[in-house]
């Protein structure tokens, strides 16, 4: 957290029983959107603006409705353009929702989910291996365990481009790297806000969680605040949203409390998100966490006494898979948003796989 | 078995090692067809009269021509169209039998296979990941080792639906549910037989394996009844077809027997299956059953010279995988069936895909 | 090695933890193409003369256009053909490649990656596995861990083809047969080397690593010499070309050597290839041959400095994945076409695929 679009990023990650660091420099692949989202690569919230977000949720709206159209499903935008999105750590449903959405676009999705590739069995390196994917892809998606995994895969390709052996360039889209960030999770979300309250600006959102590990909740308070949200986080004592996230999103945005039912009374998005055990480390200090977190998790249940907390026309949210975070009993109250906000995910993506491939849904649309 | 459409049965479900029962109506998910399909799950044999089956094949028969002709391969009926096969018991047979049948129609298929998809590893629960699935499909098919397990999942979409949190509702088709049935290859298993003897009305079946608990078996001997057939069970005294389906299929129709030569004399065709030994369970009178149900099997092996027993122009099936049931030296006699029965899935499965959602081969091709 | 299309091979598989024999004539299998690959399987390289791979690589020409062109990316040719990539050795790289493949010709790829599927889990011979795939594809590739391995499948196919229990003749393509040959990345090479020096007699490649075992090089050693080139084998006194293999290519193309440096000294191509570990065996004998075969390997390392024994505009190779034959500090050099080779395999397989399925991209080309 607290990265800054010029800093060199050191990346760790695991070859073949060995650790190695690669130096990334976040100036050569996490350039400023700007307007041009063609090419480039999607790393992080820091390359976008609020404008650029409004180009991503407009795009995602024209989606949306050709994806809901049952007489049109999709439309034919990138035929024979490969995405291939490498889940490096496992995941069928963030991987499923890139692959359905560039066939939602007429092209053709790649998916890939678990932690070794045959290659990497083989002894390759991991730079190695992004170049290999580069040359048989239009587009790579990738979720990594390492932060900024993504953009180690777009500094190896960047690389083997200055080098003149790589022919074609191809971007790389972040779908969650370890506990820094979940840029595509995040556009999707602000697309379930704007669905129901139309502008962001001014809102409040109260995000529910591990502030410390939890990537999704990291690039949501980044988007909000671009968008001029204001964030209550609430949060644990050993689980905090770091000071450094706090002081790049602005900290007169910015509430910490740990009491969820006067955040709900004042919030107009309640967001929760499931405890992230992934990130669970070894050691005493880490046992004592995580029973302190467990606790407070097991506080912040929301049911459906809890939930009379929420004004009416507010809305709740929440990523999935959910834990206990949200008890069922909560799933034919009107404000929830959870199981739209995954249908989002599909227009949202489609839009991002749209623009970095240099084509506006919207045009498409009015082509047609 | 001697399920009704109208009951509430009970899917125990393992989640994240503990287990769980859902109790699922099937009188909101399992619908009569009565003609249309469009939109509707398909999950039981019950759901079809023999006018429903016969639709069916007449579209697989369109289908069929359609992927054989060699000019054509195929028809871009559902552009677009996203497929999801969520095999929880391991497949790559029927998952990609049903991937294929969607990408002939000009849509798309995903194939998950394996029991633990990575979403329930991180604690999510069943009916959650099937909504999860809904999200990001436009249909779904599953394999599960539950009976009715894809049941539960038209269930958990419905109920979304009802809450108005989904958007869409996307059909679900049962590709095998535990000991229960596996309605799509029944579809497949009547038009092999429709292509030799063209009606089906007053054939005789010979049925051979574990009855009780080989789920093809199931849906067969409700499909071929329904279709006027009458069935001899070739069984051994620990595996019996159970009494509830005799009843359901109609006890007139149903003969018993444990000799397969006699069986095999008076059979227009003779279905062969494997032993289903996934569905073995612990326990000392299990042993005993599975030793007198291998012995059964080894007495009921079809050589050259047993193929002798059966008439000219009659046939032979087997749903594959086989292990001993067919020996190799039979391939050859033009009697067999086994292969083009794996062929004719293909249009089984596009009939079924394209009806369930809307259209009609026959239709498209009429117009092309 | 020294195989001749009209022998009786004998290829040992593992089904179900035991082990069989099959015999496989290569006389039906491996017929020569003689200018015309439509439906035929693609083995090894005896089925080609010089013509038939020109024929490849003018195809691999029109199909590197088609897909380098960013308005293109590929080319409609293929529609609803299903090719089916059946990694017995897992594979992402290669399989993903002829996925990629199909589908910039707007057919459709299934990738199954791993020893084992459900079905041989299930008991079924491995022949009764490659009818089943046959039955719902319209091209198989596969790699397998057996010598002829794709031949076995070929095999399968046409005795059902034989029995008239299967209806389409499906075409196969071998993607790597254990020890044996590599003959689509083989095509690539050429490729990558024609795209260098536009014409291939009279060059001179010294190809480096271990030419007892690993398969790239039996097949391209087999392309090289059929195309008129002189080989340079670098080996070790451990791991030598085979004589057969020798004789094959005819004696007085081909130079032994232990010199690397030399050989760089000489050579228009450098091709390196990895060790290919997955071929040790168990024994005193083989730990010997694997050390020694190590500081051969250790001793053949390219880096920056030894790059300048190599002439300038000459070029260098390697299959991918590497480990230490090619320092890192090489990737810059202007003759480094590592890269490009793995780019080309797209083009070089959109070729094979094109040809085998009754196609040319030259023609589609041309008409549109």
């Amino acid at each position: 957290m607290g990265n800054r679009l010029q800093d060199i990023v050191l990346v760790n990650v695991e070859e073949t029983n060995s650790w190695r660091t690669y130096p990334v420099d976040l100036s050569k692949v996490a350039q400023p959107m700007d307007g041009d989202f063609t090419g480039k690569n999607f790393l992080c919230m820091e390359q976008l603006t609020s404008a650029d977000i409004n180009v991503y949720l407009t795009e995602a709206d024209a989606a949306y409705q050709v994806y809901m159209d049952p007489s049109q499903r999709g439309i034919n935008l990138l035929p024979f353009v490969v995405l291939t999105s490498v889940m490096r750590q496992e995941s069928t449903r963030t991987g499923g929702s890139m692959t359905t959405a560039i066939e939602k676009l007429g092209g053709v999705g790649h998916l890939i989910s678990g932690m070794k590739s045959s290659s990497e069995a083989k002894g390759e390196s991991i730079p190695d291996s992004w170049v290999a994917f580069a040359t048989q892809s239009d587009l790579i998606g990738t979720r990594t365990p390492e932060e900024w995994g993504p953009a180690l895969a777009a500094s190896a390709i960047h690389e083997a481009i200055d080098n003149q052996t790589l022919a074609r360039h191809v971007p790389v889209i972040n779908l969650g790297d370890g506990e820094n960030q979940h840029p595509t999770q995040t556009i999707g979300d602000l697309l379930t806000i704007k669905k129901h309250y139309s502008g962001l600006d001014g809102l409040t959102i109260a995000i529910v969680g591990d502030h410390e590990r939890y990537r999704a909740h990291h690039s949501l308070a980044l988007g909000a605040a671009a968008m001029g949200m204001k964030i209550i986080a609430v949060e644990s004592a050993v689980a905090r949203m770091p000071q450094s996230l706090v002081d790049e999103v602005s900290a007169s945005l910015v509430v910490r409390t740990e009491d969820l039912d006067s955040a709900m009374a004042d919030a107009d998005v309640l967001y929760m998100g499931r405890k992230p055990d992934e990130y669970k480390r070894k050691g005493k200090e880490e046992e004592e966490r995580n029973r302190k977190l467990e606790k407070a998790y097991a506080g912040w249940t929301v049911d459906r006494a809890r939930l009379q907390k929420m004004r009416p026309g507010t809305i709740v949210m929440h990523p999935r898979p959910r834990r206990n975070e949200l008890h069922p009993d909560v799933d034919s109250d009107p404000r929830m948003r959870d199981v739209q906000q995954m249908e989002l995910m599909i227009p949202a993506r489609m839009a991002i796989i749209a623009l970095h491939s240099g084509k506006s849904i919207i045009e498409a649309v009015q082509r047609s």
